[in-house]
C-alpha cells in the first residue's frame, strides 16, 4: 500500500503586518495608547503589538525606518508542515523563497518569505508562535481575552488591502487564489473585457482577509490599507469622534461598503502616514459553495454604501512601497535591517 | 497505485430547525413581521422562512403541531458526498439512520435523519438545498443579501443549544465531537471529577454553533434555545425595547456572555413557547491550534459576564421534547407527518 | 397698587411644520411605514403625524399641493395667554398678523400666523392642541409614550433650519431674538466685517430649535431642511442602512456637527423632495448663563466634525419656498387652501 | 408706579455632589482614570473634577473621609440675585440657612446651605461659578466641550436621587416642589391610600434632576445614587463591559427604566462604597403642560423596563448617610471640615 497522497497546504489566518515608520515613538502612541494594543515586546527599535483578543505573540510589528515602508505582510499556515509543503510548492514553480529563522521576527518559528508574482509584494508564512500572558496589570478576567478592552478597543487585526498596477492585477489576483488558496468573495470588473479592477478573497469566514485592487496611478507593490478589527459600529463612531479630537488626519468614512457590509474608517497613522483602517462588521460566509459576487463600476454601491466615498484615485503611496523587494537580496527583509541586525 | 483514501466528511455550518407550533400563526407573525424573516414557502401548514443575510431556502421551518415540539436540527455538509459518506460512517458505528428523499423540507435535497446518541435529539444533514431570489418588494441592492433589513434584523439562524440529562452530556458531547467534528471551543466542568455541565462547539470560525449542556431537571432531548443572529449590539436593545413593548415574555437578558463574549436576549416565542436567543457580536476563532477554554461553576463570568442572569435550574421544557424521536419509527420525522404528509 | 406688569410672552417648543407634497400617498409612506411616525388624523387631502413620544395631536402636517412648498413653521407657546400677548406686541411693532381659527390645523386652538420680518418665513404660534391617545393596535405600555416605537424609530419633531439671502440674515435672526426669545447657542461669523452666515438658536435646553443660515445662491424664505429625531446614533447608522436599501436619495451624512455635537442624515423625502434630516444626540444646555460659542468659515469643524460633509452652496430649493406668504392674503394659510377648504 | 413684584428665585439645574470618601485616590482613579472626568483643581485632600462637555469648574467634589457621607447635594440657581431671594424665602418659612463664603468649595462663589425638611438632606445652592479652560493636552477642537472625550465617556453631572424613611418622603417630595420648584415628572404611588412611594422631578427638560424615593429600611437622609451621563446606549454596554473586566461591583444593570426611558447601570464606587449611576437616553420635556406620570407598583414596568431589576430593599446604606446634616451646627458643612480647614 502506497502512503496517503498529501493534502495541499493551506493558510489559516492574516498574522502579522511589519511596518517601517520615521516616527516609532508616535506611531507607537498611536497603536498603543489610542487604539488600545498592547505593547508584548521590544527589541531595539522594532516593538511587537496585538489587539485584546489576540492570544498570539504579535499581529502589528512597527520599526523605525527612514521612510515608511512595508516590510511584509505574514500569514500562519494550518499545520506545521504546511510551512516546508509552501516551499517545495513555490519552489516547483521556481518562485524564489527565502527561510527566515526563528526569531526573524520576535516570538515566531521558521518563516518563509516570498515576493508574490506579478504585485511585487513581500509575503511570509509560518506556523509556529509564542502565546505569552499578558502582564497582570492589564490582564482579562475573560479567558478569550489576552488582556482588557483599553482605548478606542482595537480587538485584533482583520485584512490586508494591496495594489498593482492594472496590468497585473488579475494575474496577480489569480495567483493568490491559485498558489494560496485564497477564496474570491465578491469582486468589481469591468464587463466588457472581463478587466478585474478588484477582488477580496478569504480563507476564513471572512469576506476578505486579503484584497487586491488596481491602483489608479499604475504603480505596483503598494499597500493601500491594513485594517484592524473593532467589536460594533458604535465603537467606529466613537474612534471617530476621538481621533478626530486628536486631529488625527482622515482619508475618507466613517462609512459603510456594500462588499463585505462592513463600517469602515481610514486614517492616516500621524507616525508614518500609512493608511489604516478600523473595520467593524463583515457578514461571515459559512456556506460551502459561495459563488463570488460581481460589481461593475456602474454600481458604486459595492464601494460606498453610505458614508464619505474614498479617493480610488489616490494611491496608498504613503502607506509604502516595497519596490525593494521584488529583488533576491530583499528577501532577507527590510524589517531585520533596521530593526534587528 | 491504490486509490487516494476519501477525505472523512464535514459539517459546513448550522442549516435550519424546524419548529411545532400549536399557533402558527402566532409564530410566522413573530419569526416574520417582528423579528423580519422572509416567509420563502409555505406548503400547507408548514412555512419556510430565512434571515435577509441568507441566499438558501431556509434555515427555519414552523410546522402547525398539537404541542410545541422541536422536529429537528439539521446541519448542512461541505461536498455533496458527505451525505453518503456519513450515511456509511454512521451505519458502520451502529447508529440507525433514515433517507428522507429530496423535498422532505422543501427546497431541499436528499438528507440523512438520525438521533444523536446518548442525547436523544432528531439531527438532519444534507448538502443540496436551493437559493431562491426574494420577491422585488423585498429584495436588496446589496449582492450579499437575499432580502431587505426588516423588522428587527434578524440576519441569519446563528446556533442551536441542546439539553441531556447529567449522566449523558459527557457521552454526548464526545460523540459530537468523534463522529460529527465538531471542535469544542470553550466547556463549564467540574475539576474535582471532571465532569461537564456544558460544552460549546462548532465547526465554523464560530464559538459555538452547537452548545449542548447539562438538564438540571435530568430530562434528557431537550432543546434549550435556538439563536438568531443580529448585526450589532444595539440591535439587541432596540429588540428588547420592541419586544418589551409587545409584551413578549423575556427569559434572561438583555446580557452578555464571558463565553462567546456575546449579548444575548431569551424570549418565549409567542406561538409556540419555544425559546428563542436574540445574539450579537461573539468572537471569531481563526487559530488552527486553539485549545478549549474551561470554565468551572465557581466562575460564574463564564453563564453571565453583566445583564440578568440565566435560571440554570430551567429546563427548556417549553421549548419542546424530542422524546419520540428516540423510537426507529420516529426517523420518519414528525415535521413530515405534521406538515406534508 | 397697580396691576403687577405682565411678564412677557414667551415660545415654549417647536410644535408643527406643515409641508406640501405632489405625492402625498408616497410622502405619507415614507413618513408613517419608513421613518415609523403615527397617522393621527386625516381631514382630505391633508395628513396629521407625529411620534411615537409626542403626546399632543401632530408635529408634521402632510398636504397635497401641486409643489413641494411649506406652508408653515409652527411654534407652542409657554402659556394661554401668550398667544394673545404676542398679537399684542407683534400689532405694536407694526408686524402683520392674522388670527387662525380654532380648527385650522385639525386638534389645535386659536393661533397667530405671521411673516417673519426680513427673512420671509411664515410661522404660526398657538397653545391649546389635543393630546389623543393611540389607537390599542399600536399603543405603548410605556406612559411617556403615545405609541410603541416602530418602523426607524422617530420619536418627535427636533428642530427647524431656515434660510435668508445674504443681506437679511443678520436683521431676521436678531429679530428672531429679540421679538420671539430665542437665545443664540452657537453661530458661524466672518470676524473681519461681523458677517453672521449662521445661527443655531433655541427656547428650549437644545442647541437649537430653530437655525437660521445664509442662502448662498441668494434667495429668501427658503427652509433648509426640518429634522426629527432617533434615540442614539446607532439608530441612525440602521436609518441610513435601510433608506439606501430603499433608494432614497441622500443629500449628505450619515456624519457629526462639530455644532450640536449631533449625528445627522439629511435625506430627500421621496414624495416632495423636501430635505429632511434624521438627528440624534445634541448635548443641552442647562447653564443659565451659556454665552454663544462662535465659529468662523476658518474652522470647518463646526459644520463636519466628521463624515460627508454638507454641500453649503446647494439651497433648499427642492425643500419649498414660501414666497407667496409675505404678502398679507398669504396670512390665512396655504395649507388652509390646499387642505381644508 | 411701584417697583415690580420680584419674580420668585429658581434653581437652573443639578451643580454638584460633594462625596467623602476613606480612600481618596481609589476614588479619583475610578472617576478620573475610568470613567474619564477631569480633574479640575485640588486643594489638600479635596479634589474638583467635571464631564468633558461641562464647562464650569466642577460638578463633584471628593474629598478625604473616615467614612463614605455626602457632605451635600448642590445646585445652581438661574440669576445672581435668587441667592438672596431663596435666603429670604427660606428664613421667612422658619427653615434653617447657612451662607458660606466664596471658595468654599473651590471656584464658587458664595452659596447657601440648608438641610430639607422631612428628608434632612443637606443641599446647598449657589450662582456664581468660575469656567476655567482645561490644559491644552486634554483640550478638545470643540467649542461645546471643556475637554476631550476620554475613558469610558462620562460627559455631565446627571440627576441625584434620594431616600426618605415612608412616613416623610411625601412631605419632602412636595416642600422640594413648593420651596425650590421642582416640577413632578413621574411618580410611583399606592392608590388606594395615595400613598408616594417615589417621585421623578426636575427643573429641566430632564425627566429628573432630583428623584426622592421610600427608604424599605426606613432610614432617612440618604443618597440612593448620583448618576453621571453618557452620550449612547452603547457607550453604557462598553462601560459594563470594562468596569466587569475591572472587577468593580455592579449593584444593577445594564438595564433600561420605563420611568424617564433611560439606560441605566448602577455600580460600587471601589473607594468608597458610594452608589454610582451611569445613565443615558432618557427622553426631554418640552411640553409646557406636561402632567406627570402615574405608576403603581402593580405595574413593574416603571422601574425596570428591561434588564437586571434593582434590589428596591436595599437601602443606599454604603452610599452615605449625612445624619449630622439636620443639626444646626452642620450647616457649616462635612466637606469644610474634612476639605479645606
Amino acid at each position: 500500500m502506497t502512503a496517503a497522497p498529501q493534502e495541499r497546504p493551506q493558510i489559516a489566518q492574516c498574522g502579522a503586518i511589519a511596518l517601517g515608520t520615521p516616527k516609532l515613538e508616535t506611531s507607537l502612541h498611536f497603536f498603543r495608547d489610542i487604539l488600545g494594543m498592547e505593547e508584548v515586546e521590544r527589541v531595539g527599535d522594532t516593538v511587537y503589538l496585538r489587539g485584546y483578543q489576540e492570544m498570539k505573540h504579535h499581529s502589528l510589528v512597527l520599526f523605525a525606518s527612514d521612510t515608511a515602508i512595508v516590510d511584509s505582510h505574514s500569514f500562519r499556515v494550518r499545520r506545521p508542515q504546511d510551512v516546508e509543503l509552501f516551499y517545495e510548492e513555490f519552489s516547483a514553480q521556481g518562485v524564489e523563497v527565502a527561510e527566515l529563522p526563528a526569531g526573524h521576527q520576535a516570538g515566531r518559528g521558521t518563516a518563509l518569505r516570498f515576493v508574490v508574482p506579478y504585485s511585487g509584494h513581500a509575503f511570509e508564512l509560518y506556523y509556529d508562535i509564542d502565546a505569552p500572558a499578558a502582564p497582570p496589570e492589564i490582564s482579562s478576567r475573560l479567558l478569550s481575552n489576552s488582556s482588557r478592552r483599553r482605548g478606542l478597543g482595537v480587538r485584533r487585526l482583520d485584512h490586508f488591502n494591496i495594489q498593482a498596477s492594472p496590468e497585473y492585477v488579475g494575474d496577480a489576483e489569480r495567483w493568490l487564489r491559485d498558489a494560496l488558496g485564497f477564496k474570491r468573495r465578491e469582486y468589481v470588473y469591468v464587463p466588457d473585457n472581463d478587466m478585474l479592477i478588484a477582488s477580496w478573497t478569504s480563507v476564513t469566514s471572512q469576506v476578505h482577509d486579503l484584497a487586491i485592487a488596481m491602483s489608479l496611478t499604475g504603480q505596483n507593490s503598494q499597500m493601500h490599507h491594513v485594517a484592524f478589527n473593532l467589536e460594533n459600529h458604535s465603537d467606529l463612531i466613537v474612534a471617530a469622534d476621538t481621533l478626530r479630537d486628536l486631529d488625527v488626519k482622515f482619508h475618507c468614512g466613517p462609512g459603510k461598503h456594500g462588499i463585505g457590509q462592513a463600517m469602515y474608517l481610514y486614517v492616516e497613522e500621524p507616525g508614518s502616514g500609512h493608511r489604516i483602517e478600523l473595520y467593524s462588521g463583515n457578514y461571515h460566509i459559512f456556506d460551502p459553495d459561495w459563488e463570488a459576487l460581481g460589481w461593475t463600476p456602474m454600481n458604486p454601491d459595492g464601494m460606498t454604501w453610505f458614508g464619505q466615498e474614498l479617493d480610488v484615485t489616490q494611491d496608498g503611496s504613503m502607506a509604502s512601497a516595497t519596490d525593494a523587494v521584488s529583488s533576491v537580496t530583499s528577501l532577507i527583509g527590510q524589517q531585520a535591517v533596521a530593526g534587528q541586525a
